[in-house]
C-alpha cells in the first residue's frame, strides 16, 4: 500500500530502534520463521495500542542490528506487513504503521489473521448490559430530557443533578464530596485524557504501575508524555519505590489503579493509600486513582475507603467509570478533584468535545438511583463465572498459579515458563484470543503472565482454559528465550 | 489565591510578552484606568479560550515595556486578577491563569463581572431542542437500545446504522459516501480534536480562515500547533492566498468553514471549492471542511455541493455536527474521510474516549430518519429572528453594516469605528453579552466587528440592538486606537 494524498500526515521522527526492540521484547523470537514472527509482533504492537497508528518504523538497516537479525529478515517482515495493510510507505517519507479494514479497536486481534465466527475473545473484560434495568432507566431519561430542551449552552463539567449524584456516591463510600468537586466525563479513558492534556507537556515523565492497563499506557503515550513504571510487589504496592520515584523524577502526575488492579487484581491496603497520598502531597505530585473496578467487589474483605479519603488536600485525583460496573456501551465517567482543578478541566474539556450528552447523563442519574440493583446484577453474573474460571484452571492447568480474584473482571495467571506471547499467538490460531503479559508493560516484560477475564459464560471459560493449557505445553518447548541476553545495541 | 499541592501542574514556559501583546491587541486601551482595562482584557483571553487555563503569564518587568505601560500598571492588573480568582501565584513557579467559581465555558463572560439574571447572552449561537420531535426520537431510541445490550466491546468508529445514515445524507447532498468513510464523533469540536491529535505535532503550522470560530483556534492551540491565518476577502475566500500559504508553509492541515462561515456568514462558491480542493491535493495538505452550519440555509441561492464532492482523492476531510442543526445538548458529530484515515482516527480515538454512547447514536439515527422535519423546525424559528435582527439594525444602528444572512445562526456586523472590545465591555455592564471581533482572531484584530446571533426571540434582539447602538456612540469617542502604532517590542 503506497502513500496517496494526505499520507504526509506522518512526518514525525521514526520510533528509535532501541525503543522498538524494547517494546518487542524477546517473546516474539521463534526458531526459524523470524520474519513471520517479527511481522506478527509488530502487528501486535499497533493493534493493542502500544505503538500509535502513523508511527514511523526505523529503516531496515537501523532495526536489523538492534534486533540481532539480518536486514533481509526485517525487509521480509516489512513486506509482509505492507502486503497485509499494516504498513504504508511513501517515497521520501519512509514507512509507518496503519490498520487494514477489520483491524483496530473492537476487532479481534488481527495479528493472528482474524478470528473465526465461533472464536472466544478473552481480550475484552466486559459484561452485557443489565437488562431490563438499563432499558427502564433509558426510558425514564428520555422522558426527563424535555426538562432540558430550553438549554442553549453546554455544561462542560456535566449536568448538575448527575454531578450531585456522583458526589453523593463518593460520600457514601467514605470520601465526603460535593458537586463542585465533580466533572462528568465520557468514561475513565476520557477522564485520563483530560488530565494528561491539561497537566503534562510533551516528553514529561508520569509514574505508572508496572504492570498496568494497556490503555492507561497508551493514553500517556498519546499525550506525548513518558510512562515511568513503578513495579508492583507480589502482594501489593511498593510504597518506598513510589516515594523514591517521586523524589527522583519529580513528576506532576502518578497513575495507579488501587481497587482490583488491572491486570493483577491487587487492592491497595488502607495504610498504603495513606502513605501514597502523603508521598504525593510531599512531592507536589497529583496521584490519580483509577477506581474503574472499585464497585465490583465479589467477596473477601471489605474495601478500604477511597484513596481520596486519605487526601491531605488537593494531592489526590479520582477517576471512575460506569463502563465496568454498569455497561461499556454507556459512556459515563467522572473526575473528582479540587473545585479549581475541576473548573480548569472543564475549560480544557471545551476544546476536546465541549460537553457530554444530556440524555446519557440522565440515564446515569437513573442508574445511580438504582445503583445497588445494578451492582447486584453484575455480581450475580460474575461470581459463578469467577468460580468456573478458578476451577477450570485448577483442573486443566494445575501448574499455573493465580490468586483467587475477590473482585474486578479478570484473573492474572502466572505460567511456569515465559511463553505468554507465543501462547497468545498459538491460541488465536485455535480461536481463543487472550492478552499476553507484555501488553500491560512498556518494555515487553511479563512473558510469564496472561490476563484471563471471567466475563464469559462458564462453559466458554472451561473450553478456553482447556485449549490454552494444551497449547502451553506445546509452545512451552523453547522456554530459554527469557534467559537469552538481548543482542547488544549497536 | 496562592498555590497548594497540585499547583505544580503549570511549570511550562510563560507565554511570550510579544505573543500576549498580540492577543491583547489595542482594543483594551482606555484613557486612564489602564490596570483595570488590562485586567479585563486578560480575563477575556482566558474566559473565551484564546489563552489556556494554566498559561503562565510573563513577569511584570517583562510585560510592561511590551505593552508600553508602567510595571505598576501590570502589577495592579495582576493583583486585581489574583483578587478575583483569575490568577494563581506560587513561589518559584510564577503566576498562571485560572478560573474562579462561576467562570469558564457555559458561564456568561465574567470578564464583565457576571451577568444579572435578566441578562441577554448573545455570545451563544444556539437554539432550544426541537420538541416534541427530540423527545419522540429519544423514546424510540430507548426502546431500540435493548438490541445492543449483548454488545461487549466498543465501536470507536460508531454504531453501524448511524454510520450508514450519515453516509446516506452525504450521498443525498451530492458527495457519494459509504459507512466506511464515516467516523461518528461527539460533535465537530471532538472531530477537530481527533484530527489535530492524529495529524499534527507540537509547533506545527495549520492554515485557518481569518476570522475564524474561536473554538477552532483554541483546538489548534490545544494540540500545541500554530494557527496560520489566511484572510477571507469581503465576498469570499482568497484562493490565491490559500495556494500561496500552502506553498510557503507546507502544512499537513488546513481548516475552513465553507458554509455560512462562522463568523462572517460567507459561503464558498463551487469554483472556489474545486480550487481549494485542488490546492490541497497538489500540496499534500488535508483540507478540513467544517460543515456545522451547512444544513441551515434559510433562503437565497441553493447550496453548492459539499467540498468533498470536489475531492480529487483523499485531500478533503469533512467534519459535521448535529449541535446547530438539531440541538447542542445532543453530542453527535462526524468525520468523513478515506477509509484508511477513518480506521487510524478510530484507533487514535480509543485513547481519547474509547467510543461514543450507543443510546445517543440511536437518537441520531431516529433524527436523521426525520431530518427534513428537524431542519424545517430550525428554519421556522430562525427566519423571523433573522429578519427581526436585520430590521432592528436598520432602524436603530443605520451606520452599522452587515450582509443579510442567508443561513447559519449569526450576523457579522461592521461598526463605523474600531470599538468592538470596548462596546462588548460596556454592553456587558448593561446586561447584554456579545462577542467582539478580536475573539475570532489570533492577533486581536477585527475591532470593527461584532458577531450577533439571531437565535434569541425577536424582542430580545431588538432590545439588544437598541442598547448596543446607544452604547456604541458613547464608547465611540476614542476611535483612534487602531491607528496608534503598537509600542515597539523590546
Amino acid at each position: 500500500m503506497w502513500g496517496q494524498s494526505g499520507d504526509h500526515g506522518s512526518m514525525s521522527a521514526p520510533v528509535a530502534p532501541a525503543v522498538l526492540a524494547g517494546l518487542l521484547g524477546e517473546g516474539w523470537r521463534r526458531p526459524g520463521a523470524s520474519a513471520h514472527a517479527l511481522a506478527d509482533a509488530l502487528r501486535g504492537l499497533v493493534v493493542d495500542g502500544r505503538l500509535a497508528v502513523r508511527t514511523r518504523v526505523p529503516s531496515e538497516r537501523a532495526l536489523a542490528p538492534q534486533l540481532g537479525v539480518s536486514r533481509g529478515t526485517v525487509s521480509r517482515a516489512y513486506d509482509r506487513l505492507r502486503g497485509d495493510g499494516y504498513l504504508v510507505s511513501a517515497r521520501g517519507a519512509g514507512s509507518w504503521l496503519t490498520l487494514p479494514a477489520g483491524a483496530g479497536p473492537g476487532a479481534p486481534p488481527p495479528v493472528f489473521g482474524g478470528a473465526p465466527a465461533r472464536a472466544l475473545d478473552l481480550t475484552i473484560a466486559a459484561l452485557p448490559a443489565p437488562e431490563p434495568l438499563l432499558g427502564e432507566c433509558a426510558a425514564r431519561a428520555a422522558t426527563a430530557l424535555s426538562r432540558y430542551s430550553a438549554m442553549l449552552g453546554c455544561a462542560p463539567a456535566g449536568v448538575g443533578e448527575l454531578r450531585e449524584a456522583i458526589a453523593a456516591r463518593f460520600t457514601e463510600r467514605g470520601a465526603p464530596t460535593t458537586a463542585d468537586h465533580v466533572l462528568v466525563t465520557a468514561g475513565a479513558q476520557h477522564a485520563l485524557h483530560l488530565l494528561l492534556s491539561l497537566l503534562t507537556t510533551p516528553g514529561e515523565r508520569v509514574l505508572v504501575d508496572a504492570p498496568s492497563y494497556p490503555r492507561t499506557l497508551s493514553a500517556v503515550r498519546g499525550a506525548r508524555a513518558r510512562a515511568v513504571p513503578v513495579p508492583l510487589g507480589a502482594s501489593g504496592w511498593d510504597v518506598a519505590a513510589w516515594d523514591a520515584a517521586a523524589r527522583a523524577v519529580g513528576p506532576r502526575l502518578g497513575l495507579t489503579i488501587p481497587d482490583f488492579h488491572n491486570p493483577t487484581g491487587l487492592t491497595m491496603s488502607a495504610g498504603d493509600r495513606a502513605a501514597l497520598a502523603a508521598t504525593a502531597a510531599r512531592s507536589g505530585m497529583l496521584l490519580v486513582a483509577d477506581e474503574t473496578n472499585a464497585e465490583l467487589r465479589l467477596d473477601g474483605p471489605a474495601m478500604p475507603a477511597p484513596v481520596a479519603a486519605s487526601d491531605p488536600g488537593g494531592a489526590v485525583v479520582t477517576i471512575g467509570s460506569m463502563s465496568k460496573s454498569a455497561w461499556g456501551g454507556l459512556r459515563i465517567g467522572w473526575i473528582r478533584a479540587a473545585p479549581r482543578l475541576i473548573r480548569e478541566l472543564a475549560a480544557a474539556r471545551a476544546d476536546v468535545d465541549l460537553a457530554g450528552p444530556v440524555l446519557e447523563q440522565l440515564v446515569a442519574v437513573e442508574l445511580l438511583a438504582r445503583w445497588d440493583e445494578v451492582l447486584a446484577s453484575r455480581r450475580a453474573l460474575l461470581r459463578p463465572r469467577r468460580d468456573a474460571l478458578v476451577s477450570a484452571l485448577a483442573e486443566h492447568a494445575p501448574a499455573w498459579t493465580c490468586r483467587r480474584p475477590r473482585g474486578g473482571l479478570s484473573a492474572w495467571v502466572r505460567l511456569p515458563s515465559p511463553v505468554a506471547t507465543r501462547l497468545a499467538a498459538a491460541a488465536a490460531h485455535a480461536g481463543v484470543h487472550i492478552t499476553p503479559g507484555p501488553s500491560f508493560t512498556t518494555d515487553g516484560t511479563f512473558e510469564h503472565h496472561i490476563r484471563l477475564p471471567y466475563t464469559r459464560p462458564p462453559d466458554d471459560l472451561a473450553r478456553a482454559v482447556q485449549t490454552l493449557s494444551q497449547l502451553a505445553t506445546r509452545v512451552g518447548g523453547a522456554t530459554a528465550v527469557e534467559d537469552d541476553p538481548a543482542p547488544a545495541a549497536i
